[in-house]
């Protein structure tokens, strides 16, 4: 009996979903208090990308040369279903595993980073800018921005750049330049530097540097989380999934996922959402960076050099100093406010869960079923316990769809903690 | 245009292909000066796998229970048509390249290991033992076991255990029971352990001790290279090839790859070769073990500690002490006797191309496609750009099928070394 539903490259969805229209109140506008964010960003985001932030078209067609672009990174990708995790738990359970790790890039995020820099492409400049954390962003900004012919400045934090050497050297065979933060690259990067503390870098330093780069060099920068526009190119993932479950007469009664800035999830979810009320929604983050269960829903900034205008959302403070947890990609602070919204509405149901817990389940699920997820994405496995017992409590059956975000492959070094 | 040929789970071929009876005269049998190596390999090979290896049946069929193993660790695998690198050498051929990269264990190793470990298991043993050398073939077993509900005993050259954590890890993740060799969970390893000279290990011993751990624990021994029984297995590969191709109407002028052992190429290219007559077949090696190129073709012994019967084959000894290349899977001294006949005749032409070459093409590779190959699977990359040159002068249009045997996810450690 097979376990994986393909798709076609000609069968992929034409459109993204944008969830704005559909959302159970407006979404509350950005907070700008000193007028300079919005200039800001006016001149460094592209114009289209822009454009798609404030949009309230709900289906936004994907021009074709995206779409050649996501045939060239792996899409469609497929759903596996988990049998044998399923038989782990002894329990009425289907789950299907939507494969975002099977792109080039080994996660979700090449999907925004490729329409970026096409966008990008398109208003003539060849020079793209960003900033990455523990590398994964920065890989997808690499990899789109070589795709698209463009060249790739990517500043990253001082002491993951020297810690992460496996990411760096593939952004480097990617094509990009990639440079440990802060650097003599910029004006606040050579001021910065002036100060010992700063050594190690941030990505509030690191988003500085991008946006300041990008200005100065007739560049555009490219973002990797939280804004309207990035879940909107991530949802190709959920447009995907949703044509795969319909086309097999497969419907979900969980759709689950794990939020960093809230894009993953939300590229996987909201397509369903429109048409899917009786499903339930649960996500999940870190218990070390508690923002699902103790965010608070409020103005805040959603980078913490406090350069970008402020966004209503659960957040646990963009001062909030995350501790050294593995999953790299969980350790921001705050929710993207429409994923906040339709949580503050009771629509997604969150969930955090502890490290030692979560490691335990990707070593379970490498080991059934061959195959590692990334820290990051094994946050969501503890969710599917959660449901194997209460479908067996309940002795009906629940079927299970679920985001899983990236491979682990790069995260073997994070993972070799449990054998130490 | 889509780039991708697909090939659905109930599509997959149900046959391996055996090559024995069609070769151009009978292959030469294993030598057993001593009489005692083959009593050995009886007692620790499946009975399954033994009887294989002597096989004159030109077509095997897949058990049901292997084909489902195949789905599980992701077959079929797609082939991508590498567009932008084609672009590249602004010659008249398309590239078509066999993503055995694609399974969960990330080689084309895992298409014998799940087989040998399944004619294991039906013996009603529950161990499974091997070496590894650089850890790709333990990773394959490792899953390979679990997903057998077997364990696995996997004996890793000390030097490699110590410097390739990512890949040991791995093994662990999957419930592999990795040791460094030599260990004290033999009576050869605590002897060698004795003399500090041994303490790095080697192949040799770590087979040895494989073997002893197989026969004093009822285990069975599972073996990842050369012999005529893995190679079966691994003609998946080309079986699926040549379906996707000839669905498509695409008669590949070219079939090349790389050879460490040897399975991988003749997994791809031996499915071809007996209706295939017009295909030139190329299989690159390594300039710094030089065995394709400067191999002698005789009566050799295929491990480095000659406990396995010799068999004829091109080699440059193995005695033969390689460098220290990043290509550990090409360090092997010999040619599989099959692929070495072929060579011989004339049919398959060999080709050794050094590290700094492949590592340029490796970076070029993975810039223009996104994807980055194993440093082994690189040393194919060359002998396209012969191809691409011929095609120009001779003004005609080639096609060539590549065997992409492995992603090089775990090897960025190596590739770094171009950037320091």
């Amino acid at each position: 009996m097979t376990n994986r539903i393909d798709l076609k490259q000609d069968e992929m969805p034409d459109y993204w979903y944008n969830i704005l229209p559909d959302l159970p109140e407006p979404l509350p506008q950005p907070m700008d208090t000193t007028g300079k964010a919005i200039q800001v960003l006016k001149s460094v985001f592209p114009a289209k990308v822009l454009e798609h932030e404030f949009s309230t078209e709900q289906m936004i067609r994907i021009p074709d040369d995206i779409r050649e672009l996501y045939f060239q990174v792996g899409r469609p990708t497929p759903i596996i279903r988990a049998k044998r995790f399923e038989s782990y738990f002894n329990a009425p359970i289907e789950i299907y595993m939507k494969m975002e790790g099977y792109t080039f890039a080994g996660s979700h995020k090449i999907n925004s980073a490729l329409a970026q820099a096409y966008y990008s492409k398109i208003e003539g400049v060849d020079l793209v800018t960003t900033e990455t954390g523990a590398g994964q962003w920065g890989i997808a900004v690499a990899m789109a921005s070589s795709l698209n012919n463009l060249n790739s400045k990517i500043f990253m934090a001082g002491a993951s750049y020297y810690q992460k050497t496996y990411r760096v050297t593939l952004m480097k065979m990617l094509g990009g330049d990639v440079n440990p933060s802060p650097s003599a690259l910029t004006n606040i990067g050579k001021e910065l530097m002036k100060d010992e503390k700063n050594k190690n870098g941030s990505l509030g330093i690191a988003i500085s540097e991008a946006v300041e780069y990008a200005l100065e060099h007739n560049g555009r920068y490219n973002v990797g989380s939280v804004v309207n526009a990035d879940i909107l190119y991530k949802t190709i993932a959920g447009q995907e999934a949703r044509k795969q479950l319909e086309i097999n007469g497969i419907e979900p009664n969980y759709i689950i996922g794990v939020v960093g800035g809230g894009s993953n999830y939300s590229g996987l979810a909201f397509p369903f959402y429109r048409d899917y009320k009786d499903a339930k929604y649960i996500a999940a983050g870190s218990y070390e960076v508690p923002k699902m269960t103790k965010g608070e829903y409020k103005y805040d900034y959603p980078d913490t050099g406090k350069i970008l205008p402020q966004v209503k959302m659960y957040s646990i403070g963009s001062d909030f100093i995350p501790p050294p947890i593995y999953a790299g990609g969980l350790r921001y602070h705050g929710v993207a406010p429409s994923l906040s919204l339709l949580m503050k509405h009771g629509v997604v149901e969150p969930r955090d869960y502890d490290q030692d817990t979560v490691f335990k389940y990707a070593e379970l699920y490498t080991r059934l079923e061959g195959y590692v997820p990334a820290p990051e994405t094994a946050h969501a496995l503890p969710i599917i316990s959660e449901i194997a017992k209460a479908a067996k409590e309940e002795g009906k059956r629940k079927v299970i769809l679920m985001s899983f975000s990236g491979h682990g492959l790069l995260d073997l070094g994070s993972y070799s903690s449990m054998y130490s």
